[in-house]
């Protein structure tokens, strides 16, 4: 069946990094998804011809019907501030969040099916004058989604995160049932509705070691996690657990599971990505649109060199047009 | 050059779980090893006539010198309760402990040179009357060790633990800088000592996600960890770190590294469990002597099926005659 393939909205990043060398390296790449880049096209330009890529930048507000033609459309931003391969310049902040908002209002209102989102370095846009907590945070504000949750996919597993990016000794307080309970409810959905998973099964760590051994090791597997997973079943959620983390992810159990709900970051991702040889998908669940991310950082140091991979910007790419496709893929 | 093997006492644990069919089971096993049991003579022999195993149980304090031949010898201590599969009798706690500190006391006073030691049920144990929260502590407290430190081996990666059997809430407060220091210096002198590895690079986890990430996620990095780490290389350890657990764990960095120090629990097992493939062995460090255990429970549903998989032990019997045998291997 002949089908238009979705629109997916690109935003590079951060200029000074390797975001947009990435976005030129995928250029001759097909892929099943129309392709827009919000970002600023004569800093694509100069990329391109710095690196001596073969690149057409087009600007244009219709995305590139067929990709992989060494070409790439861009929905132009302009940067007001300068652009040096490896010196980030904070006069760039408010166009690198513009172009966030860009993509997620054409998201929302559907003219684009799916965003895409490089890195950028939160410090370098709080420094330029405004209040950035990520990407998944800034998200969720501007879509006014209440709890935004995250979850990397590899080709293995899919790991979802209760916490994300607070101290360990916060994490025990952070769990509350409702919390924990809309967390599951947000992947329940997201799986059946975006992943096409019929009845997915939840396996869900506890907090502490060995699941608090019946108490002796913490309660809040007894006061906060058990209730909230009886909870989850009774709506018809397939929770399973509290589990203890260490036994949790082996090939028989993982097989039979549509994902993992860690606690906190540190509990879930290490095996995620040793897992993932790299391939690690960053998707954000929870909001009205589809969003991945590439797993990694802005890697200044290589920006320009032309080392950077754009393996994580492809199964990004390649993730979200099929979360697009949503339950007919 | 031909060498005595070293004597290693095994511990098989509870009775009513799979350490006795295990322990029967390697009988016919070549080792590189020469083995004493430490439990009930008349017990194993019973096991392996309800199994139908044709293994010779031998009462002697000579350890068999020639393993794989399907006998096994045994330093008898008779166990006074009821042995049943599946059914704990507290009544036989006293005895059980007994075994662990024979198997101890031949170790520390150089009669054999390693032990092993098979599950127990620690909740069986209380129950008989007597105070116990786990064979490391047993140990490191009538070996009158100050900081027992648990390392799990596997095919791929060593992970030790600064904190292991408590409350995730405790964490933070429980890694101090003269802990994190000791346990480095432990950690370091077994693996040049035992495991004969030149100048050991170890790489030390953040207690927070992303390592603190500069103290936007938790100070302990700053506070503690930097300035542990300063003090071990000043004492001549390559500790590298505080680094993110959740990008650790690559081929490239493990390749170049000794063992990985987790901060706790959760952090550091699952990782090397799914790598391991369920072979891993359980290392004590800090002891006098050589321990290492099986990576698993008693298993008291399984209990005189013969579907308990001897490999675990298998295993941990090979390293700790690896250990022993120190620097020479």
């Amino acid at each position: 069946m002949a089908r238009t393939p979705p629109i997916v909205a690109l935003t590079p990043g951060e200029p000074a990094g390797i975001g947009p060398e990435l976005a030129l390296a995928i250029a001759d790449q097909p892929l099943d998804a129309r392709l827009i880049a919000i970002t600023d096209a004569a800093m694509l330009r100069e990329r391109a011809r710095q690196m001596g890529l073969d690149v057409e930048v087009v600007v244009d507000d219709v995305p590139d019907a067929a990709p992989g033609d060494g070409r790439i459309v861009v929905h132009n931003v302009p940067f007001p501030g300068r652009v040096a391969c490896g010196r980030p310049d904070p006069a760039n902040a408010a166009a690198l969040v513009e172009c966030m908002n860009v993509a997620a209002r054409g998201c929302m209102d559907g003219r684009w099916q799916a965003m895409v989102t490089g890195p950028v370095n939160k410090a370098v846009i709080n420094d330029g004058g405004i209040a950035f907590s990520g990407h998944t945070e800034h998200l969720a504000r501007i879509a006014g989604a209440d709890l935004p949750v995250m979850m990397l996919t590899s080709e293995t597993m899919r790991v979802a995160l209760v916490t994300t990016h607070l101290p360990l000794a916060d994490v025990p307080d952070a769990i509350t049932r409702p919390r924990l309970l809309r967390t599951l409810e947000i992947l329940d959905n997201e799986l059946k509705m975006r992943f096409g998973i019929a009845g997915p099964r939840i396996l869900v760590c506890g907090l502490n070691p060995h699941a608090g051994e019946g108490g002796h090791l913490g309660s809040e597997e007894i006061e906060v996690i058990e209730p909230a997973l009886a909870e989850a079943r009774r709506l018809g959620i397939d929770a399973v657990g509290p589990l203890p983390a260490d036994t949790l992810f082996t090939a028989d159990r993982l097989a039979g599971a549509a994902a993992v709900l860690a606690m906190y970051h540190d509990q879930g991702l290490p095996v995620l990505k040793y897992a993932g040889f790299g391939k690690a998908v960053n998707v954000t669940l929870g909001l009205p649109f589809v969003r991945t991310s590439v797993d990694h950082g802005t890697a200044l140091d290589i920006a320009g060199s032309g080392r950077a991979d754009p393996g994580s910007l492809l199964t990004a790419i390649r993730l979200a047009a099929q979360l697009a496709r949503g339950r007919d893929h």
